[in-house]
C-alpha cells in the first residue's frame, strides 16, 4: 500500500483571489507581518498497487485527468510506502 | 522574512465529502487501485518577522483564529526561511 501526498496550487502568475482574501483577513486582525498568503489544496490518496513507480505513474495520470487543472494550476507528487 | 506552509485537514474522524466525491470519481475512470482520498488545505503565508519562533507563534494563533477550525480539524505548520 502507498500513500500519496498531492500538493495542487496555481501557477505563480495566476491569481488566488481566495488566498488574497485571507491575506486581508489576516491584515485586518492585526497581523502586520504577512506579506502574501496562498492556497492551494492538499490530496492524500491511499493506492494499493505494487510499486512505488507505478503509484507515482498512475498518480500523474490522476492529476492530468482529474484533480489538477494543468492550464492554470502547479501540482507535485509524494508517494512512501505504508502498512497495508 | 519566513515561509511557513500551513497544511490542514479534517479530524480523523470527521467525514470528508470532497474527498469522498473525487474517490468515487477515480473509481468511476477506472483507477480501481484507489482506497482512500482526503482533501485538505495548503496554505502558503510569507511572514516578515526577526525569528523563526515569533514566525510559528504568529502562525499557530492565525490558524486558531482563522484558518483552520479546530473543532473539526487538525493544522500542522513548517516554518523555513526564505530570502527576503
Amino acid at each position: 500500500m502507498f500513500k500519496a501526498v498531492v500538493t495542487i496550487n496555481f501557477k505563480k502568475s495566476i491569481l488566488d483571489p481566495q488566498g488574497n482574501a485571507v491575506y486581508k483577513a489576516l491584515k485586518s486582525l492585526g497581523y502586520e507581518s504577512v506579506r502574501d498568503v496562498r492556497i492551494g489544496k492538499h490530496i492524500e490518496v491511499n493506492l494499493d498497487v505494487e510499486t512505488k513507480e507505478k503509484a507515482e505513474a498512475e498518480l500523474k495520470e490522476m492529476c492530468d485527468k482529474l484533480l489538477a487543472n494543468p492550464v492554470i494550476e502547479d501540482y507535485y507528487i509524494e508517494v512512501s510506502e505504508v502498512e497495508a
